[in-house]
């Protein structure tokens, strides 16, 4: 039954408004006990020089990339170990939590993460099955979930790792990364390559 | 500066209408470059009198109980092992996915979780540090974090195992569940009480 | 699809919004193929201290009484010869059309029709079977379909002639009424009562 | 006083939406009574792009043919006899009710209606004074009135033969015809062509 | 033809709103040739539930003293010589200028008005003609018109010295005030009370 | 924190829709006490084919020029003495008021004004600081500020002397002008060229 009408200064490309057009929807269908079909999402398009704040005309804001799509690139650009590329979407107070006995690993930079998975692993990819972003205020929070594979150090491959990574995403940059995964299960469960 | 207008049927509890309106202002907080405090949401509440569709005048829907707040009593009441009041949260379906060497350890009912867990602790209670929701039409993933402590089969202790749940939870019923945490790694590495 | 939205003063009894929304969708619904459902319609009432026209604060206006209430009103009275009262539903340029050979019958005083009406029966009884309202600009034209009974002039009775009456109603006062039946018809093919 | 604010996809031809807006305003001067020039009704067009209901996009809906245009298409292919195409403007459940002693005179079929014609008038057109539709959910009612004129049976011509024909019209098929005339009035007075 | 359309929520005052009604309508009316009557102005009430931005309820703002009731109360305050009454109406950078040979005279200080009154007259009292308030910004520009009778420095009476002053106020503080009149000519045309 | 919705009938240029956005802006900011960036205005331009009042689709009005155009232009053409031109902004019911020791000197005609001039300067231009407009109901009022400078009768040149003109202004037409200034105190100051 809710209506949703949103005023925005024309100009916003259709997939920003197709993309807001649906989370606007989303929010409301998780509120409100009401078939999908009864959320009703319309847009008010003005034009920049038919809107004024504060006695100024005002063009549209930028639209946000994704913050989905940020993690994703960062995450394949961290299987191909291209760091430098991989730091351009980190935020300056970037810190990083691995699987450890107590609290888990804290990790800062790239190159501790290279080097806390050289033991474990020659190489490794994800296999990604979900991928949620849940937002609240300024910061979108990004979970990515689906399975590892790889190479174990011996050389041995493995596979079917489960793992999930929790993402802090704030003005297209990542403030932190959380990760957990069944790797250690999966390790000591296979057979060494020659052992 | 987008402003969000929504059309209500008079009858929504304030804290259902506080939620709404945070839950539109963050869906455009994460979708369009704005200052937060550039977004306005705002509700037009129409007396249920004053609206009608196909002809017939129409009453406001429930508000849905919030996703989070299932999922936390569940998690309570499956610490309690209070079974046969978790239970009534789950869907006919439901599904969890618990850790394993490969794709996981897959059960389907709350008895196998509990012979699942009998060799790895006695009891065990979380911590838990942040509930993300993320919402996509009529369903709403809840993501739990925390740590875990409790005790070791052989009544030892053990504390600060990192872990995660993935709910996915639909007409207020939870549909599905993934675990991954630390706790082979934690129990691992802490000394049995006696050995 | 559409969505109508109506601002109305606030003061309205609600019957006559529910008349008008009514109103609303049946206008929507015969111009657009869209389902029923898909029609909705609200008020938004603004008080009056909030509804400013010309730099005038504005109170609401009144509702019009409906055209079909004040037509039927009209028939009953006249069923029952009270033709004071009936006249006072009358605009001052009221004329009627009873059935005639060519162009009818055209009437102007209720007085006339009475005399009309003496060679053809003792007396009428209408049953109402549809009572239809075309409105158009400050036009509404009411139809109105049944059956007559009653008795012939020699007292035999007579039933199942069909009619139906047409009237324009403008402003609370009727204008103009047309009337068809099968009422020679039936009369011709009824045995009279004693011959 | 009122002013009526619909939302409409965008793409609905300009007469559909005069059509429209006149009908909106007719159901407003029909129950408020407020000078016409008190009634304001506006459009407001939203982008295809710009509409998602159910999270989905939708397009406009066709606009329905106003079902006077059906029902005057439809007496002059029966004027012309031309039953094949009067047909395609007929629901399957359609049913005519033409005059009769008692209760009228029932039909189903096209044809029937012709041979009860035939002892009757060679051939009859129709003058048409009035046209008034009546809306009431996915039904319009639509009422001709005029005068016929024609040939009896012995080749004699009648004229001024007052009708009214009621029409009841869904989603752009008639499914009921009602016909009250003055023609067997008029008929009885007309000299026969040799008599 | 304008409507204008103002959200607020709820809990300005009916004379604030009422006011405000008012002064949108002269903005359009300065603006658009259309007949006044053609200019409607409604106030959306939301209640302060109702309403958020940047995430935050907020509550109705206040609403500020008409600017020409603070002048009108200076200039009382003025003529009763109560300064430091007049004072709290004045902005901490509060200028003046009064009629002078060359660019008019400046002052600062209400004492130095005083002063320069002295050796024009024992007391003035305005009568006060039009009062019009020209709006830019935050900033409201207040001319008021009249004319002055008073006594003068002898004693004997002067009257129908038109006069005009102009205010500048900004959150309710005179900021500016410039005054023209006829003073001087009515003085030298008025025949001192013992010459 | 208020937003203020216009709905137009799209064709007014941009630059009237600024003037309009602008002075709605004023009229809120000058009644409301928000900081000016919490005034949000936004037109919504309705095509002409997609609005009707009384039944009837309407096009845009013209916009007004604004009315401190026409009175600079009109005190350009009287600094010139092109009376002929000036005349064309006058209301055929103009008065004007000048300086004079009693309620002013009142005029209706341009040349009766050259003729008051006469005795007093040669001729004079103004410099202009302040222009500010009022609006109320139809009819705005303009303020103008500033100096003049001149020659004197006996060609000495005179400058810095203080001004205001009120102007009444309705239908693009002036109705009435009053004059202060500090003429006669300049003029009295200023050394005769030669004396």
């Amino acid at each position: 039954m809710p209506i949703v009408r949103t005023t925005l200064i024309r100009g916003y490309p259709e997939e920003v408004r197709v993309r807001l057009a649906e989370r606007l929807t989303d929010a409301v269908a998780a509120t409100i006990k009401a078939p999908l079909d009864a959320v009703t999402v319309a847009f008010d398009e003005v034009e920049a020089t038919n809107y004024m704040r504060g006695r100024v005309p005002r063009t549209p804001g930028e639209a946000l990339r994704p913050a989905s799509d940020i993690v994703l690139q960062f995450l394949r650009l961290m299987e191909d170990r291209d760091l430098e590329a991989a730091r351009r979407h980190l935020h300056p107070d970037f810190t990083m939590v691995f699987p450890g006995p107590s609290h888990g690993t804290a990790l800062t930079k790239l190159e501790e993460l290279v080097a806390f998975a050289a033991p474990r692993y020659r190489f490794v990819r994800k296999t990604i099955e979900t991928v949620d972003e849940s937002y609240r205020g300024t910061v979108t929070t990004v979970f990515v979930t689906g399975t590892l594979n790889g190479e174990r150090p011996d050389g041995g491959p493995f596979e079917g790792a489960r793992f999930i990574d929790r993402f802090e995403v704030e003005a297209e940059r990542i403030r932190r990364q959380d990760v957990w995964n069944d790797l250690s299960l999966t390790l000591a469960s296979t057979p060494e390559s020659r052992g």
